[in-house]
């Protein structure tokens, strides 16, 4: 049984059917997979049929929160499940290609979370404003302090979603290709082509006005 | 009613209830964002709850696979389905954080594909053969031709799910932030960030025999 003030405790759902040495119940290691992430996949079952959408999300300790028009979908029916929508909420990096002599041994090298439970629609107003502030910094740290809060108007036709940090499991692949020793022969190059995500020069609104510099937060990225 | 052959038809399931006009179900477009990607989000049911894992697919035509080991739970799951196992599959690229004035217009530049439908399991060898080897191509183009095929013992380790294009929308955001008018004035620094992602330089395996160069197809990435 692991530590539970350091690892997440596996279960029936949380442990991968294939390549459980790969995987990870670490909270230390799975913040930091959710923290390099802001878009995540989140599935739910609609009419008894799945359904996965990309959307933002945000960490506040032991908690993720996604947001969305009150209008949507998953938000919509969150509201009026009772006692909350089973969602799976997914975040994956690709860290790299890895070409092995084999057709057979080719992957990739990733960081992925699977994180499983009742996502519960957020009614307490701090809350709210805590988690939307959360989405934003999550994009660009720095910058909830540095934009207009959101008016009650805005607040009204936004929904939140919380869902706890409880079956949680992280998954890894990192490394060289696995060839088998009798491929080692063969005459193709093997190795990893490593795999990142970069940001290129922010660019300023048609509207924005003179003399408004890029703050140091963004050029941070 | 849009021209079947150039675009898919929309159904109820596949128009977004937020933001229709991001929305497209024009084929040309869809075929681009998914030939991009090599990791998709595949969503499927189990007991009743949603489940959503990272993996490589790759299209041939109108139809997407999937592998995976024999023994893993989607792919165990649609052979024992009938008439098949439902899933969704969702591809999404990041393209540029858009940073607004107010907290309430930030957003993302994105594209993304949601084909929704019954994965079946590919029994034809020939299928299979093709299938496998689109993935590995899909991944890195010209690799297939480089790298030994599958020999029977692992073509026997491995299913291949297809899921047919029918039930296809993109969705895609594009441009800059979209602030209130009242909020013109403020002196926040306002524009998109692009994001985008690289590929480093290939790292050879450690048992990389002498003189084998990276090919050619590797350094296109």
């Amino acid at each position: 049984m692991p530590d539970q003030t350091t690892a997440y405790t596996p279960t029936d759902r949380s442990v991968p059917t294939r390549d459980r040495e790969r995987a990870s119940y670490e909270r230390a290691f799975v913040h930091a997979i959710l923290d390099e992430a802001y878009v995540c996949h989140l599935g739910f079952v609609r009419d008894g049929l799945p359904v996965v959408l990309p959307t933002l999300f945000a960490r506040v300790g032991e908690r993720l929160y996604v947001h969305g028009s009150t209008g949507s979908r998953p938000l919509r029916m969150a509201g009026q499940a009772d006692p909350g929508l089973p969602v799976c909420l997914t975040v994956t990096h690709v860290d790299g290609l890895v070409l092995a002599r084999s057709a057979f041994h080719h992957s990739i090298n990733y960081r992925s979370v699977v994180v499983q439970g009742v996502a519960h629609k957020v009614t307490d107003e701090e809350e709210r404003r805590t988690a939307l502030d959360a989405i934003v910094e999550h994009v660009v740290p720095g910058r909830a302090a540095d934009s207009r809060p959101a008016n009650p108007k805005e607040l009204a036709a936004t929904a939140v979603l919380r869902l706890d940090l409880d079956e949680v499991s992280a998954k890894v692949r990192t490394g060289g290709p696995n060839d088998e020793p009798e491929d080692v022969g063969l005459p193709h190059w093997t190795g990893v082509v490593p795999v990142s995500k970069v940001y290129g020069s922010p660019v300023p609104a048609d509207d924005l006005a003179a003399g408004i510099d890029v703050p140091d937060y963004i050029k941070a990225l």
